[in-house]
């Protein structure tokens, strides 16, 4: 058994079992191994950044890690963009690049770089196997370490001669999994105690904490002390909609996250980290907590969530069971101009029981969960790092997790533009993946940065950095050259029309929503 | 004046007038001072992949380095395999990377990251700039560390506070520049006996040796002592056809490398390294210098080439003027089948004089450098650091840096996909680029190495993992959606025209060869 034989077998009996990929030269005895071992189904990508966003959408749905394979300091370039997303949504990430042999590289080849020193940027381990013999424990290691809690990116870098050398040995899982550090009691009590007064709480929940069966602890906690449920502002993974405990998401604009915040004693943490605003801005403060706020750091990422909000449950005297759940409610079909309100309208009132939203709309997305909150239960995966070209790879990934539901990749034309890509792997995969393309041709978001950054009156020159058009992008002939079925839309009723068929259709479609600048 | 200007202005001082860029919030003041600096020529990418590349090609062609403007960790990460090749084409590149402000750094915001562990990859000079009084001597520095030699990537991180605060002043050019190591006597002393010798000789060139003026002074040098001329595999800018001294490169594949130098006893190397293998392949030495060979390290990427070959010059007594010349001549325009070959055949007749030829057509263009060597004077760019998808950015800044010559990429099907984004900036900036786009629905190159790795009999799941087919790509669809035009040839008469008519078209255009798999 040759190494990479070994690597398979051993993730295979770890429970990973879909590696997105693109190799080359030095990852071709991974790739002939993939014969050996029927098991691992590998999916390729045409550009690594897909292929790391895709491990991240799979780890979300999946809840368990996938693997990549990257070939050398490039590729691992290539993809770490989403491996920063992947990071910051604590998602478990078996990320494998493939070096060259360990006798090559006294000559510095041209392919050669330090791995290790880019791996670190996105890794909480990195790793250069230097042996046929340890690859497999070494392979055990990295998934411990990318398991946590909390969920992290773990680089294992896999020289060709340790891959193509005889000498395997497969690793069996060793049982162990980590609980996550253990409330802190003093915390616990100060937290149940705010909880139990008459001022005003919030429970600022993130990670863990946005899906079953924590949500519905943190809604039963909420009913039984009055406390205000808030989601971080770009989760990993948000179950919502019919029957769920309704969560509202603080805004991404500093402004009006701040309003929000106002007049809030105590925001307790759970699983999210306190929040700030995602840029600075001339003159504004960065840390989102007002003024005389008591935050209760409960339960971080690498804690033992769940038994955070139980002991929380306990002192507080909340009952299982008593969480408000969202009253299912679509809004109907909408009329009139397109608009980027009445692509989510639709979205609202078309959105299957099921399904999985990959939101990567931006700007044009902002009408999106208010459109949605009472369609049939469904999951939303958001930008958690905030390195666009995230949202087609993740609809990439949770569609391979989950090949039974649909999912809607939500995109804007610029974000979609980094790795456009994805839409080859979706045909050559045939995903049940709906691409809503919102084309307003432009950089939507940085338009309206640069008055905020204090930009009062942008030249010509500035403003032509900020616009796609000239010429515009056609993304149904994009997506066609892809191989993928595609419509435009330029009024609602088309867009109605076209939306309802891609949900209706196996496979992978585009509708192109042409819409208005700005809102 | 704030600090933005500031930058740009101590930028256009220094030669530096265009950039490169993909800005996101973060790089806000950078993008409004472009109007406070109009000799500052802003070029948009819509992936910073086609930014970095395109940088390297600017500066291979202007000979002065262009600038990138990149957005935090993650927009470096997908610059970094472009500034990899830029790093081994030693190319001067300033890499200027937005930051977090650094009031905003303590929150550890989503896109916050480590970004200089990430630049230490590919630079040779990484600084963050921490007040905005600095940031012109910082520019000045880095200009300096990027100009060499060796030429290379220098990377300024700008943090948005230090961009947009009031405070700025201009470094003006100190007018030092460097003019390299100066060559070793032993060493010249001995590789002039050599070339004195009866012994087989090789001038192995590489950088700077390969261009005007210095490969009239190889070709003076061979012409005197019967040494045979021979470039490093990957040359970063080959000046080559009618008039000039020819030049064969060594080639890639490591059995045929070696065979071409059995029996050379002396090697002189000028501005390149000693030659190894791409890869290691199991049971094959990565070092191609024969046995009984002796290596002169007559000047390498740091040293002064020309006074090291001028030395050589005087020293066995080499004339000027002597150098043997390329005669004019061309291949007829090929009929029959459409292949790699008949593209290649027909590039060769129809190339124009002073034509750019961004080579990355991988096994498709194995036969370009024989059908155009007697084509009329141009350059060759290549694929340096071996990271695909660096030929159509690097085309997109050969264009930018001479907008009064034809630009022809020679782009295989699976490394195009990587920086497709490339043909938008092209046909934003209206530049004269002909993008011949070799479509043999696979990654050949890996389907070769796979058997050279020592995988016999691949079976279907690897095979699957090389194959770009199921779906076929549509490359003409793709470049109408980044809004060019582009046509499909299918024979040999349809390539023919169409190349002609490409090439007689001002501004950007593609045509799509589709040809048989391997060769």
């Amino acid at each position: 058994m040759n190494g990479a034989q070994s690597l398979i077998r051993t993730l295979v009996g770890h429970g990973v079992d879909t590696c997105f990929m693109n190799p080359g030269t030095s990852e071709m005895h991974f790739v002939a191994a993939l014969d050996d071992v029927p098991e691992m189904h590998g999916v390729l990508a045409l550009f690594e950044g897909v292929a790391t966003g895709a491990a991240d959408g799979y780890s979300r749905i999946a809840g368990r890690p996938a693997a990549t394979l990257l070939h050398l300091g490039p590729g691992l370039g290539n993809g770490l963009a989403n491996l920063h997303n992947a990071r910051r949504a604590h998602s478990p990430v078996l990320n494998i690049v493939g070096d060259h042999a360990t006798t090559h590289r006294r000559y510095d080849a041209q392919l050669q770089s330090d791995i290790e020193t880019v791996a670190r940027n996105v890794s909480t381990f990195v790793r250069t196997t230097e042996s046929t013999a340890d690859l497999g424990l070494d392979a055990r290691e990295a998934l411990a370490a990318a398991a946590g809690p909390p969920g992290s990116v773990a680089t294992l870098i896999l020289p060709a001669d340790v891959s193509w050398s005889e000498g395997g040995v497969v690793a069996a899982p060793d049982g162990g999994s980590r609980g996550g550090g253990a409330p802190d009691a003093a915390v616990l009590d100060a937290a149940a105690a705010a909880l139990r007064s008459d001022e005003r709480c919030v429970l600022f929940i993130g990670g863990r904490a946005c899906a079953t069966p924590l949500l519905d602890a943190v809604g039963d906690l909420a009913a039984a002390t009055g406390a205000e449920v808030l989601c971080e502002t770009f989760p990993a993974r948000l179950e919502r909609g019919a029957g769920r405990p309704p969560v509202e998401r603080l805004g991404y604009l500093a402004e009006f996250a701040m309003m929000r915040l106002d007049g809030v004693r105590h925001l307790l943490l759970l699983d999210a980290p306190s929040p700030v605003s995602f840029f600075a801005y001339p003159g504004k403060p960065s840390d989102l907590v007002p003024e005389g706020c008591t935050v209760h750091p409960v339960a971080g990422p690498g804690d033992d969530v769940a038994g955070a909000l139980a002991a929380l449950a306990d002192l507080v005297g909340a009952a299982a069971g008593g969480a408000v759940r969202q009253v299912a409610t679509r809004p109907e079909l909408p009329s009139g101009d397109l608009t980027s309100q009445t692509v989510c309208q639709a979205l609202g009132a078309l959105l299957p029981e099921g399904a999985i939203v990959s939101d990567e709309g931006n700007t044009s997305g902002l009408f999106a969960p208010g459109a949605t909150a009472g369609a049939p239960a469904h999951d939303w995966l958001t930008l958690t790092g905030g390195a666009i070209g995230q949202g087609l790879p993740v609809a990439v990934g949770a569609a391979v997790a989950a090949r039974d539901r649909r999912v809607v990749a939500l995109e804007a034309d610029g974000s979609a533009l980094y790795t456009v890509q994805s839409w080859w792997t979706m045909a050559r995969e045939g995903l049940d993946v709906t691409t809503i393309l919102l084309n307003n041709h432009s950089y939507a978001v940085l338009n309206m940065e640069l008055d905020r950054v204090g930009v009062d009156e942008p030249g010509p020159r500035a403003r032509e950095m900020l616009d796609l058009g000239r010429p515009d992008l056609d993304f149904v002939s994009l997506a066609r050259g892809m191989g993928l079925d595609a419509t435009r839309a330029t009024s609602t009723e088309e867009f109605n029309e076209q939306l309802a068929r891609s949900l209706a259709t196996p496979g992978p479609s585009v509708v192109e929503a042409v819409i208005p600048g700005l809102l």
